[in-house]
């Protein structure tokens, strides 16, 4: 697929089409993404203001195979917002199309364009009492847009579900410039094919999300958060099943911490600390919510009480207060924090079944060790769902940089393990530019091709954020 | 798109390839379906066992562009199982494909092959003390992978979701013959574009889904319905807000009643009546979940007793034991068969945004009305999810027949008012060959054209289930 480099007669049209201040240069923040791994180009930003100005933009584009990157928040952890491909891309960046549309509190829905922070978002929920569940560590920054066209992940999937799960449709543009109305804010609707689920987590390959209806909740009345002390990852699991037999649908939260999480937040330079006197090599943090009168916090309390006397926990701490439950997910919270700041050889996002992650634990720390006996591991994150984050480190006063020559060894050897787990290398993060080759090495065939297929079908030209997914050098 | 006949040498590979009992000839069973509206023809009748056979039956029928039709339980209300098209297709049942591989308490998965009833699938989960939410009047005999094929909804759709949602994975086969083995058990996975949401819903048009990775839930210990009289939908409505702010995600039905329902069981010979003395022109089935601890009924019954007060319910009754629960239930299952008895002129699926329920129930009646004043509209159904089936029938004593005359008017008024209401004329039910002309007809042209270029870039040959979704008159 031949793309064209944005001549100056084009982007004379696009200024023209977008306005004062609609089009900038390459500016940098456009071109770096959070762990300064990739380092993009581009011909220039443009920045619409109407889902009519996106799919301006993309006829014009594709009709002369231009190619495009879509950005929203500029977060992502893979590069998928990063291109340094040649011809240099034009950014569409949705920053300006950042108005909630709509709140609606008794059909439970909220309509927020791409460029709506994830943050913004969730007080617009919180303002006519209703919950957006969907939470991430950089919800502040990171935008719907993003966040449906990776199909972010976060804390609450475990009750929730993912971006997928709570959205009931998008407004989006194909790269012919259409424009897909899909904001009707049905609860059902089975007429065709699911284009929504297939955008979202496109990853700005197959169009572009301008806005999306989000499902509500009502609100928890009574929440709580617990930090545990536990003995191993089975028996967390062990835990979690069991308050999920016996307290119900309340655990919105199950996250496994270990404790070179936390030591690593000394290490930062973070003044945080576990809230129980000795924590063990494992804690949870779980949280719950349920609405009046469900002695919620009682009900925890004695099933936490039942674990203790059967081992499956050694020590507690009962959020008494919302400052405190605050206090206990700003310890999970800064975690990825702690890590920049030791600085990870490599971070990987993985999944497998969720009763095969202490299989997947052990495996892989012998697999790591096997390579270099030193280095550390941070596995932490959403154990409920079976997706970790295993991140590798150097060990206290050595830095990322020497361990350069096997990083490339490290990341094959885990994911390589992954695999062999019939798991997922990438389970909330998405492809990007970072895992193309792992996509085409672990897929299943059938999956890859299908996926080719269906991409030349919509974005025939190849304008949509090239590189990403699919890697731009042919195969 | 030109399609051969199935001539005596392919019958003859497929009858060498399945064995014994593997290829039947054209038998009553695989051609009608439950109204009877629609009759089919069939070359034959395949009845693979593995998925191997399946990739074999359609790599084949791909190869000579032979037109095939997957059939499941049989009992999809849209004609998408039963095809008269020319030339006459190859039926695949997935009958013989039905074993649960596997049960899985712990991971709370159940891998179920496509003919796997879904009352099988319930019973395998009741079994180890897991529910698996999906449920609908036809459980006893549709199966699984027609429920996927079609994105089957149901009662519990308000707590749990569609068939969609209760999915995690599916083994399928796409006309080449190739496998998508998508049976990994993950709960999250990113790893590029969501083609099990892309087939779940494509009711055999774009791959035969052969085995799926179904979610379980824990079995709520303690369950209780209500049947209520209401002054009117919109109370209703408020009633549910209310409920699900006061007593939480607990609610898994609410299901909406008309008294032309009620009267129709009567008038149908089942010996079934509202458990309300008097009960009023709307009622509704209120049916909640929860683990041992939280004081459901009581909670429901508080709940209830001050809605009673504020006059958003007239009458009430509370299950007092499972029994009663079930005959509360089975009141609202046996609304289907009544009406088929009674015989409807016209039966829609639709649905609007949950808000816009009661003005649609009264400008849908408006409407009917005015092409016919004595018409009965039995509107009842899934008001939670903005979802009814709203039904027209004849006056007593007089035949639908006798209607034929207004019937395509009549389907008309009723589509054009859901598209005014910015509606799906098919909510549950699928297109299926019915609904082909609507799905046109009222698609966002840019949906039905992207899914038309899916259907070309994964079926290039057209072979699979023609004249479903997409018509085969050329358009």
């Amino acid at each position: 697929m031949k793309l064209n480099p944005l001549d100056s007669d084009t982007l004379a049209r696009l200024d023209n089409l977008l306005g004062k201040g609609g089009l900038l240069g390459a500016e940098p923040r456009y071109l770096s993404e959070p762990r300064d791994l990739y380092h993009g180009n581009a011909a220039a930003v443009a920045r619409p203001r109407t889902v009519e100005e996106v799919a301006a933009i993309l006829s014009l584009c594709n009709e002369n195979h231009h190619p495009v990157v879509p950005f929203g928040g500029g977060t992502g952890l893979v590069g998928g917002q990063v291109s340094s491909g040649t011809p240099a891309p034009l950014i569409i960046s949705l920053e300006r199309m950042n108005s909630v549309r709509r709140v609606d509190p008794h059909d439970n829905i909220l309509v927020a364009e791409a460029g709506v922070t994830l943050s913004e978002a969730r007080e617009a929920a919180d303002a006519v009492n209703r919950l957006f569940p969907l939470s991430l560590a950089s919800e502040g920054s990171c935008c719907i847009g993003g966040n449906l066209a990776t199909n972010a992940g976060g804390v609450n999937v475990l009750r929730y579900g993912n971006a997928r799960d709570l959205c009931l449709g998008v407004e989006a543009v194909l790269p012919s410039g259409e424009i897909l109305r899909g904001l009707k804010g049905l609860r059902k609707d089975n007429t065709g094919y699911d284009l929504r689920n297939l955008l979202i987590g496109s990853e700005g390959t197959l169009a572009i999300i301008t806005a999306a209806d989000l499902r509500l909740f009502p609100k928890p009345d009574e929440t709580v958060a617990a930090f545990l002390s536990v003995p191993s990852p089975v028996d967390a699991l062990t835990l979690l099943r069991r308050l999920q037999e016996t307290i119900g649908d309340v655990v919105s939260a199950f996250e496994l911490i270990h404790h070179n999480g936390l030591d690593f937040l000394t290490e930062g330079g973070f003044n945080l600390k576990s809230p129980l006197a000795a924590p063990s090599e494992w804690s949870v943090l779980v949280d719950c919510g349920s609405s009046l009168g469900s002695n919620l916090t009682e009900r925890l309390e004695n099933a936490l009480m039942a674990a203790f006397e059967d081992g499956l926990v050694l020590d507690a701490a009962v959020s008494q207060s919302e400052t405190q439950r605050a206090a206990f997910w700003n310890i999970r919270e800064t975690i990825p924090l702690g890590n920049r700041k030791v600085g990870a050889i490599s971070s990987h996002d993985i999944s497998v079944r969720v009763g095969r992650v202490p299989a997947f634990l052990e495996q892989g720390a012998l697999a790591v060790h096997a390579i270099a006996p030193e280095l550390r591991i941070n596995a932490f994150g959403h154990l409920g769902d079976g997706n970790l984050h295993f991140n590798i480190f150097p060990p206290k006063g050595r830095a990322k940089s020497e361990y350069q020559a096997i990083r490339g060894r490290i990341i094959q050897t885990v994911h390589d393990l992954v695999h062999e787990f019939d798991g997922s290398v990438s389970a909330e993060h998405g492809i990007g530019r970072a895992k193309t080759a792992d996509l085409r090495k672990y897929s299943d065939p059938t999956k890859y091709a299908a996926m080719r297929a269906i991409k030349s079908a919509l974005d025939p030209n190849g304008i949509m954020n090239p590189g990403a997914i699919f890697p731009t050098d042919p195969d």
